[in-house]
């Protein structure tokens, strides 16, 4: 990973906010790498870019490997940029250790992007620090969403915590499978069914497409006893051959139509801006509590934690007594 | 789910606890409930238990869904229990809505140990809460701790974050991959790479299993230019064929030799609860915070926050002034 400097001056920031509007990769490279690295500046720049920001359709793209996410995601940012709209893809990879997490097939996959200005395209994964990875997915969308883009593809891989956070976030996330998934379906059914909006059976050339579909079906008409007011539309694609895509484009606009229509949309926008205030007091408060003084305690005590008999309850109560003193 | 009420008196704690470390099959699962409702008392409960902590050997499981984890779990789970080990299982399936999340199969599977007290199982599942899942199955597992458990299993779904973080907390993990997994093996890599310490190609009497162990000894291979000091084995086994569990079982008692020797087991403990006072922290400080006159201008920011044009930056700002006024 390129380490990215800190941009202290004011006017630096300025200039960099400036040129993200103007759409500039470079200038959004760079700001989604001071995401990265938390850099405090990268807050700056957030704070100063919101009103440009969440106005670009968000759509998640998960499922397990191999079921071909990417190959999808390419097949869509072209019928997007035929309809002359801007496209911002993150791949999210939490496990691995490599920023640009992409495997190398993916990487040549998007290569036909590499020209195009009307396309960016960021890895983000996270390695050794645990968690923030949906957070800053999804700052490096509200950046991508500045610079001009109208559609977000988030490209997540399978269905953990992560996952389920960056759906929180999409307006529409896609379930990706394929004919060989039928085993899986059954044990991944409660996840699938918490964040599917649309499913798509992928490589649907292959033996089993139609079992898979009414497997999905089945578990759909299941649920919808508990009367659900969007049901789930199940699309058969070839991604690399290219068909099936105009039809579940058709089926993610109607998805769009109908959380517009319900003012679902405008839901979901507050609810992510609520959740984001809470995380910034979260990580404020933190930041402020953990002075030099109370980590050297904290160190210092874990290593008599032994002896003293002292639970990691009774260490935190301690240490916020010696707030409240101080 | 059944909800608990949560014990005020203290002697109720007291008993409660009294009955948990006699290895009280019904005050463990009690305080686990307690654990999952995120009742206060629970904390003061794991507090009290705190000494008789941390002596367990905590065992990962993972992989894709139908790989045969509680298969497997069943099966290692059969050999600790001959050598007179008491086992605690904790199957954590995060995207699973039922509380009790494992499908219906492993419930059979598992149905064996009913009558033995030397094995507790629990599944944990987080519904609607993002985060804290790990949390949960960390703090559920000291509670099976302290009622007298020698091994701890954790069963997990997957290599994403939930499961990142479950790895951090165990001694040793198993990664289980099937032989059909071969395709899946190049996209995972880095993700399994990571968190393995020992490999499994479980239903290896299926065609590829040799095929899944070369690919995946020569990602190690790659891997140990590096200069890792633990190169994880690699273990064919057909767990409902009871085939290969005890070389499996001989590979985990190497990686508790080589932690041990090391003083790794140590340092992850002090790790684990470092981490854990942090977590402690965070909450008691975000608990604080959030008085319901904070609530409730948050509230109102959020209704004014389009005409106001202010960020979640901008907002947390605010919320964090008035603070220091007051």
């Amino acid at each position: 990973m390129v380490k990215t400097k800190s941009p202290n001056a004011k006017d630096e920031l300025e200039q960099l906010a400036r040129r993200i509007k103007e759409g500039d990769r470079r200038a959004v490279g760079r700001a989604i790498s001071l995401i990265e690295d938390e850099v405090p500046a990268a807050e700056t720049l957030l704070d100063v870019l919101f009103p440009l920001m969440g106005k670009a359709y968000r759509i998640g793209i998960t499922g397990p490997p191999g079921a071909g996410k990417s190959t999808l995601t390419a097949a869509l940012t072209r019928s997007f940029r035929r309809q002359g709209k801007k496209v911002g893809i993150i791949a999210v990879d939490p496990t691995s250790p490599f920023t640009g997490g992409a495997v190398l097939g993916d990487r040549v996959r998007m290569a036909e992007f590499n020209t195009d200005p009307g396309v960016f395209i960021r890895s983000m994964a996270s390695r050794g620090s645990m968690g923030g990875l949906a957070r800053k997915a999804e700052e490096a969308a509200e950046i991508l969403a500045a610079a001009g883009a109208d559609i977000i593809i988030f490209e997540t891989v399978g269905v953990g915590q992560t996952e389920l956070e960056i759906a929180d976030t999409a307006d529409t996330t896609l379930v990706v499978l394929v004919p060989e998934s039928g085993d899986s379906i059954q044990a991944m059914k409660a996840g699938l069914m918490e964040i599917a909006d649309v499913f798509v059976v992928n490589k649907a050339d292959r033996e089993g497409a139609d079992r898979v579909q009414l497997d999905l079906a089945m578990m759909l008409q299941l649920r919808d006893g508990t009367k659900q007011d969007w049901t789930p539309p199940i699309v058969q694609t070839v991604a690399n051959q290219n068909k099936g895509i105009d039809a579940l484009l058709e089926k993610i606009e109607a998805h769009h139509q109908f959380l517009e229509q319900r003012g679902k949309l405008e839901q979901r926008r507050r609810r992510r801006l609520q959740r984001k205030t809470r995380e910034i007091v979260a990580q404020k408060l933190a930041e402020a509590f953990w002075t030099p003084e109370r980590e050297a305690a904290l160190a210092e005590a874990l290593q008599r934690i032994d002896e003293e008999h002292v639970s990691p309850y009774g260490l935190a109560q301690r240490l916020l007594e010696k707030k409240k003193k101080a």
